[in-house]
């Protein structure tokens, strides 16, 4: 079978016909009409339809060991620097579509699993534990092209620094209640599935710090199974015109809170359950942060890219580069965009084989990189706002355009290099990365898209090799 | 006559039916109906129905000196330092009901006007200028508590820093075009009249720096004026719901782009034409600056308040003060508010006379509060999302807790020490202040409030008196 | 007796004969002819002159209620609004002749003394408290114009949080080490006493948080004390040259650590010891934090004022002011410098009178200042730095231009409106503010003055009232 | 001949005798024994022996094409990214023994002068250019391992943007005033030869945007050239103690003022004269930028790897790692230093051969670098102060150790990992590197190291490509 087009990934999805509530209402029809789904499930239909182009064949997918079908690249478990550069080359390819502005562009979930798949051999001979189940599962999602969504955040409750998340009681956070023959029982919830419903797969998992094990298992489910239900936040494009909403339209990615009402996992779906060392350890010691800040990064380095042209039009259009501080403000963008390619590629430098001749990216460049990015994205935002000023504010519609005042309009907001329509859609589309609900969204998204900023710096600080460094103060100057 | 009441303030309104544009439609039926005006236009009502509640009347009025009718204290020329502690006064009452979020509440352009009148004398004995029309109008809109907006800024077809705005064959930015017995004609745009169309009045005048004479000029003309026309941005509040959108259905006052074709304004309403001198000189050495920053700074301290109280709010909810970074975070908050507060205060207790009497506020702290809070308030709301976080997405909205999904709500959503529902209701309301379309309005507004951060700082450097500190390291140090 | 002249303070201090060591070697001539001591015993010295002078008379002195003697109004327990506005008047007149560079110049040290004795109601009839004795010594003080040094902070053997600093078996910290009929014994070392060795008194007491009861105290006792010996840190003043180091040679204060071999302190000197709960809640509950961080911030005031001069200065010199970025920078220093006059302001016309009649300038204010100056202070002196660039280090000295190379600096030296030697004397002058080794222990100073900035901000978070303004978030948006 | 040794260097220079003058005096003796320049030469002597320690002979030195002698790594026209990872290796080598802390390590010139013979085609059949002589000198440098330093910077009379610095009646900078049989004959200063006076020779050229062609050259000289006066700034070298001074007294390098007056350069020395258009694009279009950046980032680097080492020992020593700020600020020096290793790889990564052969590394990320570390290493300094705290000012000498306070020292300031005197060497070494006039001029270095930061980063915005950005753009939004 191999890489699908987007026809099938729409009818795929619309035939799962899963259990989905959007503003207080239950959507029946095709997920793939609704409003909330439309826009952003069109868009993912074409990067699916992007692996058949001729001219990108290669750079998209491989043909498979297996099969002899040609399937994702971002189901390539690396062996070689080389591989590296190609997994980064197919992101990017499907980031420059969405302007890098579709966080779970399928290649995301998919490098996750891979990067799980990459890993099994820490489960084998592990308590509770399938690795087979995991690489068949692996298998199956790379020869199926399957896309996914995850989920593994508990309820925002108490975030207190010395909280205690269990409770026996009453069932908060997603948790085992049954384990019988044909598998296990889960009941409870997880937070923020981005693109949940509009997936075949939802992979759920828990997180480090566990102490019941009940709270520790990881598994794949159909986004239909029984007692399965996605609460999906506001929906953040509220027009379907691309003149209005240029992004917003188009890569609005609905989160939901994922509730499980006593969910069956049948057993070749569990990947491992009750065992709270390999929750603390799997992500932690596999591929998966190597692999997945590799992506992610890859991405990003798409999306500042876009910024920066942005950026770079609106000085140009507003005629404003004589003024010190703007080429200031631009420079920024640039020295931003630069640190992130240079992580990157870095990265990619200095990657090393691991015991199982799994090829893995430096994850010190890529740590680096995404404690930069939390901090650098939203500073870019924010200078997009200052370049643009009162112009990001005086946004006529498209409406506007097809009425009686267009000649007002065509008259007064004329740009020196530019005219009305073309200065108006400019700025809506600035205003669409920074200011609207999906703008603001997107920054918050990348903020904390690794965890909280304050975590990631203290994990920095444990993880980081410096004793040759104290060792050699020590050695000049303290001896 | 004196104050009016929010009925009041509806009905003429209404009646005026001024000509107004929105998403490509002209408003034809009651402006105050129209779902882009509706919400503002009763909270606006709100304010002058507050005038007349009897425990805060002499905070919001006094005896008109000519007509021993109550007026609004917007409107009180001060002569004292109380006058401008009573005028901080009725602003922040004013504030506290729209938790600062209105930018145009009636006392700023009051002010805006009664710093005019109190500078009548520097038209006096001036070409083309007519101090007794200012004042005249003036105390006709004491009297009759008229609501105005105003306009002032060109189309910003080209920013460059050596631009040449003026063009004579096509006209852009409005000029007077005619001048004959019944008044002068103007022509063209200005930007950005905030509340457009939902005033009596509207106040134009032009900016410092105009070469051509033709475009400087100072009037006011009501809104239904003829060939006066506003036309509307996307209105962004996207829904009624106040549990939805707390602030965005309230306080979201629409911006304008005000075309005059060939308006004729009658000679009483004409302040100054064709005078380059007093365009350049009339704001900047009369009243305005000091009597206008002195309510904007009060209002902002108010808005600032109601930001501590929803961050505090949110650390409260969700138990996060445990973490060193976030008593840092609200302790940021504090020292800017307090800040603010003592530039307040400071302005008040430096207060001077000027030649004619008027107790004008000290300038320096008000010239740094304005440059301080373009910075510290979008740093603010910055706070407010790292201190959300995730919970600034996660937001079901009023009809998911109506429907079935409720019990799911109820449970997965709880905080420690607030309820489902309440707690999605202040993240709801912090959202509104960061992260919706009404939000992040408000902060592009504060960041440009009084003009370019970068101009008002180089105002700062032009203004501000050193010689005695230089003069002191001279003699310490240097002779 | 009442305000000394310099030269009693000289003399007095010589005649004592303090113990104090500097780099290895005991002093044993002259205090004041020491190359550490000299050029800020001179610079005090002056200080004290400065109070006879007729013109400032009343500036710096009022008539004793007890005496009819002059003293000085550091001394004066302020019960008006006037009373703190003299208070302020004095100190700046002392700091102007200093740059602000003194952080102990007298009134400092006084102003504690007077804190104290303002709020000696604390100790009344609590355990080993002596209200009286603090009274009586503090009114010795103000008639004979004693001179104070003070020192609390415990060794740095261990910051850690969870730190048990007290440590029975081996004494680091000082603590009572007997108790007898002629007094306290107290042995162990206490941190950081600046201008330690130069003054008349030492003042010591413990810190809040003390859990073993020996470590309380409180009291005073002359420099010369049998078993008191004071360890400076290296001398920051590397010459004598007031061109060379135009700050350095005139107000470098040194700082000490102080060591307690057995001293045994009179019970007539002895203020409180014992009492944990008293040494926890003095300095907390009395008039000591308002009455100080207003003399402090009165002074860093004048301070600011110093650094503008030098740096608008410096960019007339070299003729900067068209670059964009300067005059921001020389504005972000004018609003640092009106943002603290205006919280000093502020803590005055929001001071209230304690239930003793005691007049306090408001807290909310000062500590926002005290928060403000640690980060506004560096960035300052940064913005020198940038301003002065390579002219910071290209500096001759007073020696090279007294050579035959004269005439190669002052052709190619010189600058636009300035000749090269007073050019090089204002560089010198910058420089000896922000990199000299006295420059660099300034800004030290400024950071940590108050206590670490973590614990100031924590400390606000804790203290300021905000209770109402979540009321109001409450009652407006969330019932 | 090839790499020369310490002695070697140390008996060249004070054979030359070259005109040197400090502090008012003209140095008549050694100079590798005057207190200025002893630490520094003694260090920079250590650096040649390096060269020929058996185990990195291959780090320092390869064989001469020409004479099989080996001659130092810096040296090596780079035609692979081999060699430019040899160059890294090297110069990284070199910077270890110096913490980073010799900005003017040799291999600094030698890259500079290496990068102009690799850019000599650009003067070939040009007017007045040599090309010959420049690619002759070069041999002869790399064959005597010569030692130099260069000045081009003009004196600061006037800083304005608009200014002109050329004044034909009063010679200020150096220009030429004779072009006879000889030579040119150059009279006039130039600011800033750091180590002037302690090298072989200077090189001096013009900078870019000279108008008068009188002011265009480059030419190298030897140091005791006729006519030649290097005038030092004040050393900031107090005292010879490696235990009060660590860095200070070994890396101390003396800046002067470079005076020549009417001094002959020899037509063989001279590279190009009277060719403004060569003056503006020599070092602009030539391999000077990238080699001479790949070197500096790569001392970098080591210097913050330095930084770290030290930052980590501090909190090691007093503990607070369990202040959550504190790991905080560590990581944000760990994030800086990947930053910059990231720069250095991906200009190695992605370096290109230009039209000669000559491997280029790649530009824009050493140019982010740069602007990079201009921000980065002050604020890791500021760092350091926080971290340090007090204990970077309660520093006992040398001398206390030796004295009879020995043991008052030992036990009140002894760490909690660390002995008293191991502590205090910790806390003085952290002092030397942002607190001492040594450390000051450091930071000031590396702030304006490249060039003012205002102009780097406007040169960013002028030359970095984003043409393709700005079409992705248009072509998916704009269209």
């Amino acid at each position: 079978m191999g890489v699908i087009t987007g026809a099938d990934y729409i009818r795929r999805i619309d035939q799962l016909n899963p259990d989905v509530w959007v503003d207080g209402h239950q959507i029946d029809g095709k997920i793939s009409e609704h409003p909330a789904f439309k826009g952003v499930m069109n868009s993912q239909a074409k990067l699916y339809d992007i692996q058949h182009q001729e001219a990108i064949k290669d750079t998209m997918t491989y043909i498979s060991p297996e099969t002899n079908d040609r399937v994702g690249i971002s189901f390539l478990i690396p062996k070689t620097k080389e591989d590296l550069i190609l997994r980064r080359s197919m992101t990017q390819e499907w980031a420059k579509t969405s302007a890098g502005m579709m966080g779970r562009s399928p290649d995301y979930m998919n490098t996750i699993l891979t990067s799980f798949a990459a890993s099994k051999h820490l489960l084998e001979g592990q308590k509770n534990c399938f690795p087979n189940n995991l690489y068949s599962f692996y298998k199956k999602a790379r020869e199926e092209d399957l896309t996914f969504t995850h989920t593994f955040i508990n309820p925002q409750v108490n975030r207190s620094r010395f909280k205690i998340i269990e409770n026996t009681d009453d069932i908060i956070a997603a948790k085992i209640v049954d384990r019988n023959q044909e598998g296990i029982v889960v009941k409870g919830a997880k937070l923020l599935a981005t693109q949940g419903g509009m997936t075949d797969e939802i992979l759920i998992y828990s997180t480090p710090g566990v102490i019941d094990s009940s709270y520790s298992y990881s598994f794949s489910i159909p986004s239909n199974t029984k007692g399965l239900k996605f609460i999906c936040r506001e929906p953040f494009c509220h027009k379907d015109s691309t003149f209005d909403f240029p992004l917003s339209s188009q890569f609005e990615e609905p989160d939901s809170i994922v509730v499980l009402d006593e969910v069956l996992v049948p057993w070749e779906r569990v990947f491992y359950y009750d065992n709270v060392e390999i929750a603390d350890q799997f992500k932690r010691k596999g591929a998966y942060t190597q692999l997945t800040l590799h992506q992610v990064v890859s991405r990003q380095v798409v999306k500042m890219e876009f910024v920066l042209g942005v950026a770079q039009l609106i000085v140009d259009t507003i005629n404003t580069s004589d003024y010190e501080h703007v080429p200031c403000k631009i420079s920024e963008i640039i020295v931003a965009l630069e640190t992130m390619k240079a992580f990157l590629i870095s990265s990619e430098e200095k990657a090393t084989k691991d015991e199982h001749g799994v090829m893995l990216p430096s994850i010190n460049p890529l740590f680096a990189a995404i404690n930069t990015f939390s901090k650098v994205y939203p500073r870019m935002t924010e200078i997009l706002e200052l370049l643009g000023a009162s112009g990001m504010v005086l946004i006529p519609t498209e409406n506007d355009f097809k009425s009686d005042i267009r000649d007002d309009l065509d008259q007064y907001l004329q740009a020196n290099y530019r005219d009305a329509i073309s200065r108006v859609k400019l700025f809506r589309l600035a205003r669409d990365i920074c200011m609207s609900a999906f703008g603001t969204r997107q920054t918050l998204y990348e903020r904390f898209f690794f965890g909280d900023p304050m975590r990631l710096s203290n994990q920095l600080y444990t993880d980081y090799d410096r004793e040759h460094l104290k060792q050699r103060v020590e050695e000049l100057f303290l001896k």
